[in-house]
């Protein structure tokens, strides 16, 4: 099974993911946990270009190097994990390319990024993704916090940067994107509690595993 | 004026540019010489990973990287080069994206990697395309005995390393898109000698500059 997890900075990721990550090992499931941008030998080189704020990427550079990134992830990591049969968890993927790219920075066709993305992807497709609904002013606060704890605010604040206007859009291209797939995309309420949050993925997910 | 040299490695795109580039000046034009993939910053962060045939790029992580070295390229120095009313004469250009990953690697559909080259390029076209077309047998050889005097078999040899088959057919691919605008493209013998090829390019461009 592959599973993304998608929603804007600060919306809880990486802690469902924790947590669904070990949930899969309890099963006695082969999982591997993983996320773009940064996974793998091309992609850590190109994470701190991609996140660092202090580079002044043209809007279609960045484009580009996250679709390379994403190219390199799917052959050398997804891809083999899934013909292997291992289930795969990976933080944000082609919906965020669609949300930040296209509806973020108001700028590419949506159906030339989504040939984009089906070129980079290899046309494989998460069977299920997890998006984490939240107002964006909630989760830039809680971002923000977490990179000053990790002491990562210049390193990493790139997305973090942009104004709250940025962030509405993409959550509300988040929300678009979801209401087309119904079937692929469930959307949660992130301000719930980690645990409930998880408790309600665990159902949908072992739902899907039975049938 | 916006120029651009193209051809397969050792056609001797490098010889002509550096004469070309001379010309325009001793003519009082300012002029920019810059080169594909690897000019900018962006490009020489991507530039070793490009050319470096240890590295196990995807064909698709591949096109993605030399779209993104374009599009900063075209923001950083061609764009601001031609406001500024400078000429720009550059090694290497969109031709090449569709020779070499279109026609070369015989996997992408041209119209999609048009419309990559278009966003790219930010929509700014060739007014001029000096196409060298040669033997590839013969130029390859030519290509080795460079890199081997410059020490750069190793770091600079991914194209290079390919097989004689796959350069026949860029070669083709070049000729066929030469073919499709025979106005901006022009193709010279690249057997000739050098001084004979730029006397040739040399009364094109003037022409066009007088036109």
């Amino acid at each position: 099974m592959f599973i993304t997890v998608e929603g804007i900075e600060g919306s809880g990721k990486t802690t469902l993911l924790t947590s669904l990550d070990l949930w899969f090992q309890q099963q006695g499931r082969k999982t591997i946990l993983t996320r773009e941008p940064g996974s793998g030998y091309l992609g850590k080189k190109l994470r701190s270009i991609l996140l660092n704020p202090q580079e002044q990427l043209s809007r279609e550079a960045e484009l580009f190097l996250f679709l390379a990134d994403r190219a390199q992830h799917v052959a050398d990591i997804i891809r083999p994990a899934l013909d292997r049969g291992d289930d795969v968890l990976c933080d944000r993927f082609t919906d965020s390319t669609l949300a930040y790219q296209g509806l973020g920075r108001q700028f590419f066709n949506e159906q030339w990024l989504r040939q984009c993305n089906n070129i980079a992807s290899l046309a494989i497709r998460p069977d299920l993704t997890l998006l984490l609904d939240m107002d964006p002013g909630q989760a830039l606060e809680r971002a923000r916090s977490r990179n000053m704890r990790a002491g990562i605010a210049e390193a990493e604040g790139r997305f973090e940067a942009e104004s709250i206007e940025f962030h509405r859009r993409i959550r509300e291209g988040f929300r678009k994107i979801a209401q087309m797939e119904p079937e692929r995309i469930i959307m949660f309420d992130a301000s719930l509690s980690p645990q409930d949050l998880l408790t309600l993925a665990i159902s949908i997910i072992s739902a899907r595993l039975k049938g």
